[in-house]
């Protein structure tokens, strides 16, 4: 008998289709041999590192032999302070998506499920999928969420609910009304894990403030990273925050060094430089503005900005955008993974890179039009 | 109905009980005070880190608010280089037990079973019970591992086998006739994941050489880790070498960004410096002969020595071995959670650190002579 792994897994590990990550900047290089390129396609910080963070770590590199503290009692003790929370209530990952993972792993068993909107950030059914269970996807209305719908999609099986609010790749979010009356509404034996990696960039008045909701429902989780506004994206730092009795669960299932040391060092630091990410915030604010005028010259619709990234129709036919874009040095991020076809998801630079981007989306329409 | 998220999880997750790593110095001093600590408890690497990793480190400090590399491409170029294997036959993880997570979560599911050695590494069995999969354990031999045991304990239920070669805490190691035997036995539709964590300190002539049996045996996976030999514990390298179909599989429930991007540069820089590795294992060599000697003359008893720890009874009543050590400076592991009363592993240090820890023993049994 001939040996065929395939044959010895779960069917339902082969229907996962594994992420697609924004194209790194070395395989452009390797690939397009230019030297100089833009990567607006995975919502990193422009702004880079805090310097405090940076010059921190140079201090680090001596000890690197040693397990990284499993516990994480020092960055721990810095987010409890933070977010005025107890140590017991957070729990670290290696990046959000990891406490992800265990929140699915420790809530969804047997024949449970996840319930999750169809434009759901890809990285939630992948986890899932991976771990063998079954997800169900509810309808959007206009790319947004629907949460009337998602009510309706509660059944028996459903376990958990992640959302990702603001949205990723959609940048539509829930207020704080909405997302209370669902929570109202919703049996707290369905765990709801509100995915906040976009929390720092989120100005609008009306955005839900969880953690004063944790007390009154104790099924929530909210996730929060370091990849975003803290610029750590390459370090890998994210948590969870939750009742004690729910991070004690997660604990369960985590791998016991699962945040490095240096991350969890940077981490550290980033959260003691406030100023820094006030600088993120405000850059962000004026890309908003410069972004949007810039795309409505252009005659391209654009979807609702809530976050670090617009989510742009650009309607060509016969031209590959992606590849014209990327030739022009700019990498963006084409939505067909979400079925959204034409959609590109745009991150916010520094106001040279968004020029240099709308000026190369010009110059991809203008040709469309000379053609 | 109040909340009781006990009530909501697999009741088999209730069971896992959360790996004890060996205790931190940081730890240490917050609760003894004490500013000097020798930590000899988690089998890391007295000489710590490569100068050449540490160097590269301090150049990579600008690029981390972006995402690693998912794929992994210069390090698994390097390590494909270095192994004489395609880069299709490697996968990254977050440490080696992300890796051994990967293999479980691939290959056990439904019904299927994990199959161990009763003395094995204790994060084999807490990560399976953790994914909801029960874990087989067949008896040893005088603490070391016997395959016909292994081999009985086979049934159609059966889908991965794991051991540790040489076996952490016991250090006994599986030679590589009784290897291939083994695996000629074995049906093909049982995977083999075989953790070679210390595969570099091993100096044994007879030590299996698998990387020559993948294509031989293609239900066989090895694990090596960058934790040990290379002295990056607190980055969190290793990897798997398998048949690319296995890998590919494999791939498919790995988290897409699960190595940091400085984890990646330190373990390519780490491969690059084959000379600090080899001091390493002279240091160890060196060390083995001394604690051999020193603990002779303390009428020590302890298993045949394979790898950088030696497993130590130390069969004193009436007092806490573990904390007199600690009183002392020295943090050592004590065995209890395998269930081996009076066992204790002590990592092989540097001279002053192997002399310091036989010092420190020895007034502990001197103390307890003279009550």
């Amino acid at each position: 008998m001939s040996f065929d792994p395939e044959k010895l897994v779960n069917p339902k590990l082969l229907q996962v289709k594994p992420y697609q990550p924004g194209k790194p900047i070395a395989e452009c290089q390797r690939e397009l041999g230019l030297t100089h390129f833009i990567k607006m396609a995975s919502n990193e910080n422009p702004l880079g590192t805090s310097e405090l963070v940076k010059s921190q770590l140079a201090k680090e590199l001596v000890h690197l032999s040693v397990y990284p503290d499993g516990n994480g009692f020092e960055l721990k003790t810095a987010l409890s302070k933070h977010h005025q929370v107890k140590f017991s209530e957070i729990i670290l990952g290696n990046g959000s998506e990891d406490v992800i993972k265990m929140a699915i792993q420790t809530f969804v068993w047997g024949q449970g499920e996840l319930l999750i909107f169809e434009y759901a950030f890809g990285a939630y059914k992948i986890l899932a999928e991976g771990l063998g269970f079954t997800v169900k996807e509810v309808p959007s209305q206009q790319y947004g969420m629907d949460l009337a719908a998602m009510m309706s999609g509660v059944t028996a099986n459903t376990k958990l609910i992640i959302f990702a609010n603001p949205n990723n790749p959609t940048g539509s979010y829930i207020n704080h009304a909405d997302f209370v009356s669902f929570m109202n509404k919703l049996n707290q034996d369905v765990m709801v894990l509100c995915d906040e990696a976009y929390y720092e960039y989120m100005v609008e008045k009306d955005y839900p403030q969880t953690l004063t909701l944790l007390k009154q429902y104790p099924n929530l989780i909210i996730t929060r990273t370091f990849s975003k506004a803290n610029g750590l994206a390459g370090l890998r730092v994210g948590y969870a925050i939750a009742d004690e009795r729910v991070i004690d669960l997660m604990n369960h299932v985590r791998q016991p060094f699962n945040v490095n040391h240096l991350a969890q060092v940077a981490a550290l630091m980033a959260l003691q430089d406030q100023d820094f990410v006030k600088q993120v915030i405000r850059l962000n604010e004026q890309g908003k503005t410069q972004f949007a005028d810039g795309l409505k010259k252009l005659n391209l619709s654009f979807l609702p900005c809530h976050g670090n990234f617009f989510t742009v129709e650009i309607p060509i036919e016969g031209i590959n955008v992606f590849e014209a874009m990327l030739k022009q040095g700019i990498i963006i991020r084409p939505l067909m993974p979400y079925r959204m076809k034409n959609y590109y998801r745009i991150t916010i630079g520094t106001f040279e890179q968004n020029e240099a981007c709308l000026n190369a989306l010009k110059k991809i329409l203008h040709k469309e039009r000379v053609v």
